[in-house]
């Protein structure tokens, strides 16, 4: 365990063509993290990735964009920080990784992959309208559900500061 | 397009400690696929994984592992060529990729995100008796639903075919 | 090409475990890129990944840490940003896209790959005091060579305008 | 340790442009190995990549090709099996990985990245009219050269087993 302080990390995963109710969530988050000092990471593409780094910026945050692909220049205007992975699809692992915890907002197949990704390595899943699962007819019952963006983020955090214990 | 016939590569995708029917329903596929020429390609370890790869060897089939570690003795010994990717989970991205088609069968959360980036890229999923998915509440239909082994090799071919007819 | 004016970033490459004269070199590199505003990214770990780190703190500077695990608390003690990859020596290829120039100090085998996987993406590699390759019997020439970490960092700002301007 | 017995891979890297000489090389080398009954692992390209295999397949060998796209049909007509990872030049490490000893032929950064990735993770490394490396003036010795491509396929199988004996 380190001695210096690092702020937290929270991923916010979600697609890149969402609803305008997700955008408004995501953008929403975006703040609420910023105003907790919580450092967003994201795929650092548009519609949720954008939404939320758009917000954490609105409210002085720092922003993380972990990219598809091998030029900064894709990422969107509130990423500060674009990390090139050349890996296409497969960054999404890394982007679940880097977060402490994981808020999922809507999204797409990729999103997806994020969730089940998370879900497989004990990573808190904290969705907000978005998917759910049924094994074989039995919903499943492991991300845990959030009715705001401010309810997400409180038990994003929560979710991450009870990891940082457990570790 | 290659000019020289190569044999055709379907991915079988579940989790390593599944119910018996599951580890039944893997061991038919393997049977069937192999019985049609197809090679199997897996993420190598158990479960699922090892009773595809015994069904295929028991017909005379061939088989790959995409490893998540680098040791080849990780695979199952059903694996004819174990690739050692040392990749962990992002190793299923390459899993779905490498099969012109999925079946899937049973299976957990890495299954989910093999189902998930398979989705995403549009590589046709076969499902026999695994996930579904619910989008806010509205069931997701992508993927292609099987009753039974025989049945999930004819639709996964099938796909796989289509595919190739469409690239 | 994005309105907005993000900080450079530069990656500074080198082994974990060098002779004092690399981690003094590293350390002047992280101040002198420090003052110019230049974000330094690493692979995270000891040596000169964490000498780098601890000069650029020491002058205000921000860090980036590519880790090769999913542990954030592997990250040495001057990283801001830990990205936890979980891909190992993979994710060599990830530190040297991230950054608009690489600047290697001294280094091993996997600072070799780093070097490697730059030039042959035609991503500007400045070398001080650290490999240089012969093919078939020819000195190869692709690497700028640097004197001294204020020249170093001259050249590589240098190397990552020339490119942007390119692109 | 698995009780089944598998066939040997050996990785051979080397260019997609290479000179002549380099051909004929990777040719006899992918002749001698299939002879062996060595199953050929390889970036699954052109170049030397084309030449191992076309070699491999003349002797009735095996072939694996690690492709850095996500497209089968980008496999030279030579490889049996396409492993699809779309990790472009990130597929280096699977290819050296997957083989228990590694052949170099020539080549260019592509190439040294292997080398590179083969050495920090301590596979041995055959060399044939390939790179040479010096660290601070001094020659670095850790690949093993060979005069021939038979002597090569020597050095690699020996090399192969006795890391084997160790593991």
């Amino acid at each position: 365990m380190s001695m210096r302080h690092r702020p937290l990390i929270i991923s916010v995963i979600g697609g890149g063509d969402p609803p305008p109710v997700a955008l408004q969530h995501a953008y929403d988050v975006g703040i609420e993290l910023a105003k907790r000092d919580v450092v967003v990471a994201c795929g650092g593409l548009g519609g949720v990735m954008e939404a939320v780094c758009q917000g954490a910026k609105s409210a002085g945050g720092t922003t993380i964009g972990i990219m598809p692909g091998d030029d900064p220049n894709e990422a969107n205007d509130f990423v500060d920080f674009p990390i090139c992975t050349s890996f296409k699809y497969a960054r999404n692992v890394i982007v679940v990784k880097t977060g402490r915890a994981v808020i999922a907002i809507d999204g797409s197949y990729g999103t997806m992959s994020e969730i089940a990704h998370a879900l497989a390595e004990n990573i808190p899943v904290i969705g907000l309208e978005t998917w759910s699962f049924m094994s074989n007819g039995n919903k499943d019952t492991s991300m845990i559900v959030a009715e705001t963006p401010v309810d997400a983020v409180n038990k994003a955090i929560a979710a991450a500061n009870t990891r940082d214990q457990i570790d």
